[in-house]
């Protein structure tokens, strides 16, 4: 039974855990020069309905260093709601891949490819959450946990616009046990869908969350992270009007002195420097977003592994017949 | 000598049958655990004048199983006839990859293709015709000959407009031996042109073939195939206007009630449901599209295997004598 | 410490003989039949500000030929100064793949790539220099050297409009010790700038040069070189006029007739022809511009092996350890 990665939600804290450790051992193994095939002889199929640095290199990158491939089928290289359905595209490519990922404007069409498809479906992020970025910050909260404390000891503050991405912070630090704030400006705060969600994991895990415009919300927390203010895809705010509503929110100096000693700085890229980040703050020791970037990757490998691990080995001797019975189909008919 | 696959028709019929149970032969490896490294090394560089689902997938993950890798250089990607000839962007393909593959606009664009060309050019589709679709359908046929029958007993019909599917599986079944109808309405049926070259066919194999707007033609069919109906490229026919002159075309329950008991439903998609054919059908046990689109993967394998099959392979000694050649050279002047 | 390919003038005479001489090595061996995996696990992020032929098929190629693997980011595929500063790019493009090579439109933009980049950065074409072919180039001519001639009793001829290749055969040429002209009519000649460079080249290595639109200075030229006409870019020349400015600077038998006996023809493609060269000068045995083109793919291979040399190896024990770990780990908690 195949299993896809739409929404962290679908899943227990174990089962989180278990791919973010996986991700991590994986990027050990990495470092020491060992590059584990454990992706061999398999196609990810990568649909993007928009452009991407990050999630699509990082992919690909992740296919290739375990001995596999990675195609790019990028916006108007497949007929995907066009001429053929979203659900007829998800069983093509059932037979002619082996596991897909997609970047996609509406989250119904990562849910609808995912219900057509046979194989694994990894979401590469939707309008409404963005779980692969999930697992590879979490890769970053795990390498970075502030001396003394545990996972539920932690306090992680997302200021600015509630994102995608704010809402991904939200589910996986709750479900996680961590305190999460959403710091954010009255009509861009998390929903009230949102809310359920989080009240729901803060039940099982025993974390909290907080959502309000009060900065006092900032005090003591071990991670601030933030987003772009411009939004997403066609509603993007002009540039006057977002400074605007957002002016109070950027991270700087004073937002990141209010945090924890050794607070750290977060960013899922790629940043406005000058709006919701200065350089300063972006390129100081306590920038961890580069080391975010790279974790992308750490996490792709991971969960490519993790929901591909179930497939079915050849032993040997299978596969030497085989290799016998082709190989003598040749001689005998091909090459004469 | 280089041979380029741009018309079936250039083929002899046991030359066709090589390259389908060379197909098939590859496809049984592989479902047994044994990716066959045939094109080890080997480089394709896939130029789409189009964009393409199945094809353009389908070539990409047949040369990574295979150890190869494919390029894909698709619209607006590299010159083609613009700032550089045809036959000057062959010379260079030849230099820098060892097989190519093309889906153009014009069939006279992958003939020019191929002539310029010192290696081996697949034709991925033109206005004219779909070889590759012919070798994977025929891999279906082949795997779903009816119980107790054989090639020559099998009738296939062809429902709708006369686009290069149609012509194509016309050219591949009538080399074949069987019995191909094309049922269509007038000014929208196979042409002197192709009736010429299904004669010259059918004379050779035995086969026989039919084109009317006659109802009664489909009966007894073993297979029904469909196509959209909307043309092709810049011809697209207007939804009214197409409706108007292939409603009584559409494949339903009530067409494939004409055909054979157990007759099979075959489309190259992607289909546009309730016009070509209903969901009924499209969805139905009796429906082998889904196959059809796996089994386009299997004939890009064998054909490409097949076209490559001639390269000559150094010995083991002649290898080991280069490497050393090499290492020595790295060694003494580049790592030093 | 990580170096970058932006232009050969950072580099020594001996550097880049050695550059040459080891794509010259690597070809051999893979004549031979020996593909060395030198960039084994390697990933090449290949942006592209605009599309490219040769530059691409052969970056690609040869990462797949040594075991790596290439990805294409091409126009509109990632953000490269659009939401994202170049700077930032290249420091998330460091931690996602171990090398960048980039056609830019405007030099200024390769150099700010590279000085943000942790890994190494190879120039695929700026509106400045494309060094990459020169190197090629070299190649070509280090194949065909004309018998009993040294490097420095060679005169090459650059014929035409003053364009980015013409600068870069310039700058290879004079670093190398031969005799180098610019045939060009006033307006289009090299300038300043590149004179007061191949002054200092000719200086070290004892080369000379000369810039006129005197048609005396192809007398016994080795090698006459020469480019499109309609310049680069947005600033494309109108046929008519670009006709009128040059067409005494046409490549034909009568100006290949000025040249040594045994003149060869060179041209880094496209080709205008029938505009910049005859079909006659083009196609005739005198003609390499197709070795060129298949030489693009040699230098690749060599500079990609070159600026990678510096990584460290694992020890076969130290992968052997890591990969036990690994495997424990995924036994222990994701197969179970």
């Amino acid at each position: 039974m195949k299993k896809d990665f739409i929404d962290t939600n679908d899943f227990t804290r174990q089962e989180l855990i278990d791919m973010i450790e996986l991700s991590l051992a994986i990027k050990k193994a990495i470092s020491k020069g060992y590059y584990p095939p454990l992706m061999k002889d398999m196609t990810l199929g990568m649909i993007f309905q928009q452009s991407s640095t990050r999630t699509r290199v990082s992919f690909e990158t992740a296919m290739s260093q375990m001995g596999g491939h990675a195609q790019y089928l990028g916006p108007g290289m497949i007929q995907l709601g066009g001429h053929e359905t979203i659900g007829d595209t998800g069983k093509v490519l059932s037979r002619l891949t082996d596991i897909v990922m997609a970047r996609v404007i509406s989250h119904e069409t990562v849910i609808e490819l995912a219900k057509s498809c046979s194989i694994p479906v990894l979401n590469g992020m939707s309008d409404y959450n963005h779980p692969t970025q999930e697992i590879g910050d979490m890769c970053t909260v795990f390498e970075n946990i502030p001396r003394g404390k545990k996972l539920s000891d932690i306090k992680i503050v997302f200021v600015g616009d509630g994102t995608q991405v704010c809402a991904s912070l939200g589910f996986i630090t709750t479900k996680l046990g961590m305190h999460f704030v959403h710091y954010g400006p009255q009509g861009h705060q998390l929903n009230e869908h949102h809310k359920a969600i989080l009240s729901e994991n803060c039940k099982l895990s025993g974390a909290s969350f907080e959502i309000t415009d009060d900065r006092n919300s900032v005090r003591d927390a071990d991670f601030i992270y933030t987003d772009v203010w411009y939004g997403l895809y066609e509603n993007e705010m002009p540039k006057e009007e977002r400074v605007q509503v957002f002016h109070d929110y950027q991270v700087n100096r004073d937002l990141m002195q209010l945090g924890s000693l050794g607070c750290k700085f977060m960013h899922c890229l790629p940043a406005t420097r000058g709006e919701d980040v200065t350089d300063e703050v972006a390129d100081s020791d306590a920038s961890l977003c580069w080391e975010q970037a790279g974790n992308r990757l750490t996490a792709m490998r991971g969960l490519l592994v993790y929901f591909t691990r179930f497939r079915e080995y050849a032993s040997d001797i299978q596969i030497a017949a085989a290799k016998e019975e082709l190989d003598s189909f040749i001689c005998r008919r091909i090459i004469k």
